[in-house]
């Protein structure tokens, strides 16, 4: 377990005032820095280090001046492909062109910050904020911390204190499906397919994805019910099983690798975590996926988790850095937009696996997309507000069914066209639209 | 902290079998002996004894011979008793006639059981079923069980060892009211207000309300967010917030009892409770508020308690007593109608407090019941399917649902009437109501 903690002492040092947000994100990237080891042993963790950064996780890295130093580390992607049983292949774009998703590679240390890998916590005092850890010597090391920052994942060690309280809400839901990863190796040293897209290949009640790597490579995983990873128990039946849904994968992973490599590992669970409140006295704090752990489908995982140190540390500008007015404030503000991004996640998990193949999903988002054209500012995909903006994601939702509502109005039932709803600005070019339209 | 745990041996000896549900049954009614004891030291608890018994109970209880002596210690409620602001009270009838709630006192104990007060769990392994306790005297004491059935309360020390595992889905849910609990003591010896009847006071973002126990005194439980209870802090404040809300119940329960009662213990928390598996191997099983803690506004926490037993019985002797193979079974079949009736509480949460109150929802009754009336068999109000019937409770959610769509098209789109959904039993009532009506 790692955990992340801020001492005040550390970052008000020498006029030099570091916020929060610094530490906490570089603290993350250190947790990355963490994984890239395990990564050397990646048999035994079997976890995927493809992490999508999009829009709020750039603002926070630009608000410690790391956004370049980590964007030039990615890979951008500009569309997702989707693979269909028959092996064609048809992009479905994210958004407008220029709007890019970037994988995230591990970066460098951030200075100012202290860090202490390997030391387990093992108690944590919820009103003094004393903290006793083991060291890997084994020896212990007691702390007094001014604010404890739990960001030390799903299986959050600093939350279990938060259930011992009353009125700590909590759930932890495990979906259905399980992971399983497969890497796709370089042809002739070159990416085996189209880099820069986010490769599916859906297949309802189960899909595999593939994201490339600065190594030329790409992580495949395969996404199924646990019951159906029981019923492929020989290499022979991987083949028989990638021969029915993904032949196109197999000559690009390589049967005999494939034989070999689906059984390294035994399927890893997915868990949702929704928590509330983030803070205990003003002693601590959570963020990232100890707050909020989601499943990995709206690829925003990181992305929420960074947002949580932009907006951490707006509210520390706001009430001049009183952790006992910050943290309330914190739980008021995030939880709402945490939940939300949690439960859109959730939602992403069953459109991905079946609508995306679907002709009425296509249509839907052609509409959506053409009605973002012309009205801008009134009509934006969800996908659009979620991955490219800083709308609040509770607010996001909201807005969303609204649309949904004035889409399906105009599709379904051949409503009026929703004039009243036009903002000025959309006005402005639906009208270039129109006068477009004519000259062509 | 209270363990019930059942060792196989104990349950088949001299040629007298005792099912599960006997144990279990029993068991909870020990555990209600243990609170009957704590009710001496109430100040120390503050936790209200009242519970409903309805139907579900009831079959539990009877399966098991102890329906009788239960109900002869019980109060029948026959209806809810509002109480308007201007101090008015009108009746809203539970069901049919004939059909009512009891309200449990603590029973005796069942032969054929060893019940063991004052153990408390310390550890117990998943793999073995050994189970270490840690008695009053200080002492330790190592039992092997055969099933361990966890049904130990909301805050369940069995069910800590399954969220250890992976894939446990767990949910703990506070609600932002909490309860106080006030006595009403008798008038002359006699109830201060008519017996029989659950007392309402509706007052929309809070609520009173009264139930009547065998001593002639009435326990009154005031439900309201924290953030009000913190708004009243002097004795004044209470008669004034009373004067204000409830101005007819302070005569009855006393000014000055009012004033010091109300500030006896703090508000307690209520907490909802969802989880699944409800198994771990074959060693293990959750039943009642371990398995699903609900918030105490459908009268159903014991009965649904109580029924859990009963299906677990039926499981039994439908699989030959084979733990392996009964306990998926039990899962796969106890877990969706426990989530049903914890929802359901939640949103009778929301009712009770405000739509009681309205003419919209006592319309909609008043529809619900004539439907009723006229089709039995097709449309039964809800609660009359929860607390009257052994209806599961996700199909009385399900079938809920479809009833509250037909009788909304009735009400306000007037549509067609749905002859086709009539089955002929409703026929034949509808026949004779038809008749009845013409001949008056």
């Amino acid at each position: 377990i790692l955990l992340l903690y801020i001492q005040k002492k550390t970052f008000g040092v020498g006029g030099n005032t570091i916020h929060l947000v610094t530490v906490s994100a570089c603290m993350r990237l250190a947790c990355h820095r963490s994984r890239n080891n395990i990564r050397q042993a990646k048999i035994v963790k079997g976890r995927s280090i493809n992490l999508a950064l999009s829009h709020r996780g750039r603002q926070a890295l630009k608000q410690v001046g790391m956004e370049d130093t980590i964007v030039s580390k990615g890979i951008p992607m500009h569309s997702r492909m989707i693979h269909s049983l028959n092996g064609t292949q048809y992009p479905i774009p994210y958004g407008k062109k220029g709007q890019v998703t970037l994988l995230l590679q591990p970066a460098e240390t951030y200075s100012n910050t202290k860090l202490n890998f390997a030391h387990k916590l093992l108690n944590w005092s919820t009103e003094t904020g004393a903290m006793t850890f083991l060291r890997a010597d084994g020896a212990k090391e007691e702390i007094q911390a001014d604010l404890i920052v739990g960001c030390d994942g799903a299986f959050s060690a600093i939350r279990k204190q938060f259930l011992r309280q009353s009125r700590f809400n909590f759930s932890q839901t495990y979906i259905p499906h399980g992971y399983l990863e497969l890497t796709m190796p370089p042809i002739n040293g070159e990416f085996a397919m189209k880099p820069n897209y986010l490769h599916i290949w859906p297949r309802n009640t189960f899909m595999m994805i593939a994201l490339p790597n600065l190594d030329k490579t790409f992580t495949c995983t395969l996404f199924m019910p646990f019951d159906e990873f029981e019923n492929v128990t020989t290499g022979d039946q991987v083949i028989e099983f990638f021969q029915k849904y993904f032949p196109d994968a197999i000559p690009l992973i390589g049967a005999d690798a494939l034989k070999r490599d689906y059984f390294r590992l035994p399927a890893q669970a997915m868990v949702s975590v929704k928590c509330s409140p983030y803070h205990l006295s003003d002693k601590c704090v959570l963020m990232g996926d100890a707050a909020h752990a989601v499943v990995p489908f709206y690829g925003q995982g990181m992305n929420a988790g960074f947002e949580d140190c932009l907006v951490f540390n707006e509210i520390m500008d706001q009430l001049n850095e009183d952790f006992s007015a910050v943290l309330p404030e914190y739980t008021r503000v995030r939880v709402p937009d945490d939940h939300a991004i949690a439960d859109l996640a959730m939602y992403n998990y069953v459109e991905m696996r079946s609508h995306v193949n679907s002709k009425w999903f296509l249509f839907r988002k052609y509409i959506d997309n053409f009605l973002h054209i012309i009205m801008p500012r009134t009509i934006i995909p969800l996908y659009t507000m979620v991955t490219f903006t800083r709308t609040r994601y509770h607010e996001a939702v909201k807005r969303w069914h609204w649309q949904d509502k004035v889409r399906n109005d105009i599709v379904t039932r051949r409503a009026c066209w929703p004039w009243h709803c036009l903002k000025f600005s959309d006005l402005a070019s639906l009208m270039t639209c129109h006068f477009f339209n004519k000259e062509n």
